[in-house]
């Protein structure tokens, strides 16, 4: 495994397209840095990047707090400088509008734009000094399209999409690569297949499409070429989805 | 004047759009809810609505406050069927990313983002019942385009975007006409024409270009054309612009 | 019936969306030009307009040829200062990919794109002398998605959007209004009609949800509301669809 | 140099962004098949290419004439199955819209457009019977913008866009990659040196910014990326542009 003096912080590393991402990076020889909200839940990603001979640090992360962001890439930089941070948090709900709390709207923007915001803040502040980086973030269908039930989510990802768009003007002519994922498609997780089989049965998951789950490593494959990408080349916006899925 | 039983609430009665739109609604027979965070300001438009024979009452109000925009709803329906409600908070602030503060960044979404959601939501409590009514909101360029130094205000106004959306997809089918009017320009209020004259001196303000700016009044003529579309024809974006306007 | 010394030329004609367009500016005191393939098939218009005292002529026209173009609008402006130009033609056509033949391609965008072009054009070259006028084009979903099997209907109206866009960019400050007006939906005519008793059966077109098809007078209002737009607040695009449609 | 069995045709093989896509094609052991209006000029770049040991057959290529496509494309998948198809011809002009003659709108259509229909429809001829493939699409600023002046190639240019949105979405579903690559910015070529001195002067261009222009092989580099993406997390759409692009 080559090894690189360069960290790689991943904000929102949740069991499945967090872990992947955080996998690959710690494959092409990156120290990464894992946040999610319970860091416990960690334990089993160290473990296995560690067996590959990969060097990873595990942590407790409330996005929600500035001084958690803060204090998480600063961490991070200070073990290796901070070269790429993805922020990856979602927080899919969906009520009909009459049933949308505002405790749910605020938490909801709070965890998907507003953690957004402060990870990028934080990581151009540590990149700008070294004059390069990549901040990229995990976008989805409800970034482009405000659909029924959406509301507090679709707010919070267009929202982080203009945070994104923002971002990447300012920090684009400073070397500073920030880009915007779109997963559109399902992701290949328990979660996921749950709901498959709560709507469709049991044999509709026996039977599953192969075009129709995303595989969390794709996302980290697609990660890995924005983060590859020549500086007279960046793309800001990119949108994925499995060669079966409706668009 | 043809009176009609009917009321509007514009929320955001601002000098210049606001008032403009309260106006309009009440030369066309509407009564008129006006609400602003000093309601004190609301004396002149209150006079001058009522000296046209109209009718308006002013509220003080905290569109960031679930209570205030429930009650101030509440009390327009009482006086008269709400049938439209018009979300015209903006909150317009440009800062380089790493001196957007995080207080900033919330603010600016609580007022222009929030505000417009719990709007949307209380009104269509009213509309639902009676099984008809509008809920319009107020865009602007920054809603479609994060440009550099906007992140928090695009992102508020992006986020807002997809409340307007996700609910006219939610209740377009139930009668309900939720429009998203994006002023793709600059207005001409007093604000507008200071900054002009900071930025390119008084003789540029003395010869200003009549396509450059628009006139409050034709946004709420904008409005106005949004409520008389007949529910087969319903827009539910709409940008306008000046015809000078570059874009 | 007030009347104007001014024209409109409704390209495209056809007995539907075209004919409403051609009845709504006749009632408002324009004099019409309409013109469509078969010019034979608008006597019934003619004879219509005429009986409200209004003043139409009616033309057959090939919008695919320049010459065509060309004479119409210089007639229409001879009887009346061109004052509108509407381009309304379609060719909505659906066939696999493999099974789109270079012709049906080139025939479609011949009539739903170059036509436009055409139109505009010479449209512009009577209105810029005169230093104001309108020219809108009728756009649909197509406009704006390219669905499977639509290459030829999509790509056609895709390229009549672009052609929109740069006139109205170009003509806009000479105070020229361009717009486009994209129908999101099924217009009641007699060939949708057919088309859902096909798929549906005759129960369904018995039992048709009124949300569901647009009545092309609305169209022709939602084309009078482009046309009484001021200067200052003048929109480029705007889409329109019944309540009840999916989008 | 890895040997593949397959081969990828290069539908507009200028001098810098086609061969450049050649180039790298051919470095990673495929059967290159570039076509260009003159064929004779890609002497060069076969020479180059065979002298790293590529494989490249060149042809002259008039791509508004389906038989020539057809041709072409049969024969690159005689000699190697046809895997991956680049359509990379633009036009790019501008004119006021009243100098843009019917010739000219035509012309650009038929290069940027048609051409691109018949490229697209033909390869998956081959393709589909293969159950596999890749057709890839140049697209620019003016695929998603008409700006002033570019009603001729903003309109081929957005037409191309629906052909491959349609293309996309009916061949995906049969394990066909479709996918249409924007570049947002000037390309590094003598065409675009010249434009530069022209509008600012040998000095501007003796100091040009570094990231200012996109350099040929970052583009070949971006459709190589795309080449590789696993089906389960494809790009449709994709936009590339230097680090100092305004945008």
């Amino acid at each position: 495994m080559k090894s690189r003096n360069a960290s790689v912080a991943v904000i929102g590393a949740g069991g499945y397209i967090g872990s992947a991402i955080a996998r690959k990076f710690a494959a092409e020889g990156f120290t990464v840095f894992a946040g999610r909200r319970n860091g416990g839940k960690l334990a089993p990603l160290v473990a296995d990047v560690q067996a590959q001979g990969g060097r990873i640090s595990a942590r407790s992360l409330d996005a929600r707090k500035e001084a958690d962001i803060s204090a998480f890439l600063q961490e991070a930089d200070r073990a290796a400088p901070l070269e790429v941070c993805i922020f990856n948090i979602g927080a899919n709900v969906n009520f009909p509008l009459l049933e949308t709390t505002e405790r749910v709207f605020r938490k909801v923007w709070e965890m998907a734009c507003y953690g957004g915001f402060l990870s990028a803040r934080e990581a151009a502040r540590h990149m700008l000094a070294r004059g390069r980086g990549c901040i990229f973030f995990t976008g989805a269908t409800a970034s482009l399209r405000g659909g029924s039930g959406y509301a507090a989510f679709a707010s919070a990802k267009f929202g982080l999409r203009a945070v994104a768009q923002s971002a990447a003007r300012e920090l684009g002519p400073r070397n500073i690569h920030v880009a915007h994922l779109i997963i559109d498609a399902g992701v290949d997780t328990a979660w996921v297949r749950d709901r498959i089989r709560e709507s469709e049965g049991q044999d509709a998951l026996d039977n599953l499409d192969p075009g129709r789950l995303m595989n969390p490593a794709s996302v980290a494959e697609a990660y890995w070429q924005l983060y590859q990408q020549p500086p007279d080349a960046w793309t800001f916006e990119q949108e994925i989805r499995p060669f079966g899925e409706k668009w």
